[in-house]
């Protein structure tokens, strides 16, 4: 078995509630909490556990809100009290990554980081540690690295990365710079994607030096970076709650691929590992059914423990977080979540409405359920 | 305001679950206990409200099981305590209507019954009256006379009757011989019979003096009819239930269609009058939903106090027994029935279904959610 990378360290953000998973996911019971493949630990511990053979327990940390610290520290018994921060309130990735890099530099100027987000669900475990490995070899020689997944279908719901010259770099034998990010395309383009080999799904997931890291947001968004750098510099001492309450409230909300990737792309500095790796994040209602169902919907799933699913000529994804009977008869491609205090039906095809409800829900006042 | 007709005594038999409207209706709480208009007030109670200038209070009486007896009377605060016949067990129509017959013949000899089921939905109630005053001078005439409703539409689901000769009777101008019974047709057929304004649907209402009513039971199911008998002259008296325990489980469960109706309409006994108000058996959550959304179907119509029904771009009947959240997102034509304790999600085509998932969780053993 191979051994944890030298100054590696897996940055976690674990901030987003998944809206579009609602009633399932929702404040208090964010989707990285959740169970979605029925492997019996949540996506955050599984997410734990696949970047523990190239981290080591030591080196994984969380980027949390105040909410869920306990949560995760729950779910992931082994983490260390100093590697779960938490953002006292949510300002998107750059600021919630920047913040791990600034804190991780001053613990160790060598420090490389990979942030992978903590709701995705990933197959072929081999696959992906040879993937990160590269980036990890990219990021040692000064690019930030990212990690493009090869498409398995022509799909509109992702931002893709059009890879551009082959790079020469020792132990990353399939790194290439990035020509630039494109946003969703449409289902045309996304075709045209599919059959180009060059295009890859954007999955959100960079490896940089840290110090690479903090020089590029330096130079794209300097307030933002002087802030991160001073709550840092507190962090570790009894000043960390001060500085932090101080100056965590003004930080610029950005996120991580305006603020630092699209521009490294721009200079030549962002490199890409293709990924072979099956990659899903589990966007919505439809694209959990197409992972537990491994893509056959011409009858009943059922995510939960519940045995007291009934159907008759249905196909349905049922998600059961309770045990009440549920009787489907006669509906054809739908989609049941029944939770103690709401209940959604809805079909694949409306499944990105949900977060629409959810608005819905927050203008009615009726919170309590969101 | 009309009289109540002399020596007249409506008889509701409330004996059935209405498995089709699971899970509504349940045997703790059957369909006639439940208000299925939003009227505010119970099948039952709507029944009851609908008899009574027919009747007067003292001469209606409900037919029950020992479940139902306390939320009858609970329904029905106005009922007398001797017209509240229990059922040791259910034995079918004929057994119900045939005990209250021969209890209420031997407390007035010259009473005239009528049957009228306790869940039925009727509008238009000066159009009833005059229907119902027309049976019972067709039934004082010594017919047994049936209410038959004039169809709005070829329906399939219901049982037909074929008017034959008409009669001359005073203060019946629109009674006429039953040629025959008809089974539930085929589409083809109930189109014909649609077209063909002589055929009528089969709404189980009877009309008759209980003394007719007794001597047919006697041709035609002598040890029913014997065994009435006994248990009716021991009723009012100390020794009920000793004589009701003893032969009240021996008796044949028989429909009164098969053991009075039908043969009485070969006899050339059993008189129809046509009745042309508005008459819905509610038998299924598609009838259900015709009746609520009074045709209409492309929204969503909501049973229950529930405000918490959200819906985008979806049409469909919720039925809310609870306060939870009830999100519809792009769903077409489906039923949503919410309760405490099962869900039920079906579609109008496959309605009639329901009862078939009610066996199903019986034989799971599930008869809790029953």
């Amino acid at each position: 078995m191979a051994e944890p990378i030298d100054d590696f360290f897996a940055v976690i953000p674990a901030g987003g509630i998944g809206s579009r998973l609602w009633p399932l996911s929702r404040a208090e019971s964010p989707k990285f909490l959740h169970d979605l493949t029925g492997s019996g630990v949540s996506l955050l511990r599984t997410t734990w556990d696949r970047l523990l053979p190239l981290t080591g327990s030591e080196n994984i940390g969380v980027v949390t809100g105040r909410a869920h610290g306990a949560a995760v520290e729950e779910s992931l018994p082994d983490i260390a009290a100093a590697n779960v921060f938490i953002e006292l309130s949510q300002k998107d990735s750059a600021a919630a990554i920047g913040l791990a890099a600034a804190i991780l530099h001053r613990r160790n100027p060598d420090v490389i980081i990979g942030s992978f987000a903590a709701d995705h669900v990933i197959k072929r475990q081999r696959v992906f540690e040879f993937t990160v490995r590269q980036a990890v070899a990219a990021a040692r020689e000064g690019y930030i690295a990212t990690i493009g997944i090869q498409p398995s279908e022509p799909a509109v719901g992702f931002g893709y990365i059009k890879t551009g010259e082959e790079l020469v770099i020792d132990d990353a034998p399939l790194a290439a710079l990035v020509e630039r990010f494109v946003e969703k395309p449409d289902l045309e383009t996304a075709r045209a994607y599919f059959a180009d080999r060059s295009y890859l799904w954007n999955a959100g997931m960079f490896i940089s030096r840290a110090d690479v890291l903090l020089d590029e947001l330096a130079a794209n968004e300097p307030e933002l970076h002087a802030g991160l750098i001073e709550i840092a510099a507190a962090w570790d001492t009894d000043r960390r709650d001060e500085v932090a309450e101080r100056v965590w409230p003004s930080l610029k909300k950005i996120a991580i691929d305006y603020a630092i990737a699209e521009p490294a792309a721009d200079k030549g500095l962002l490199a890409v590992i293709p990924g072979q790796f099956d990659w899903d994040d589990v966007g919505d209602f439809a694209s959990l059914w197409k992972l537990i169902a491994d893509g056959r919907r011409g009858k009943v799933t059922v995510l939960g423990k519940n045995e007291n699913v009934l159907d008759d000529e249905a196909s349905a994804l049922v998600v059961s977080q309770t045990d009440r009977v549920v009787a489907l008869i006669g509906v054809e491609n739908v989609i049941v979540v029944d939770t103690p205090d709401a209940l959604l039906v809805t079909t694949p095809e409306h499944a990105q409405r949900v977060k629409g409800a959810v608005s819905s829900l927050h203008d009615r006042g009726r919170d309590s359920v969101l």
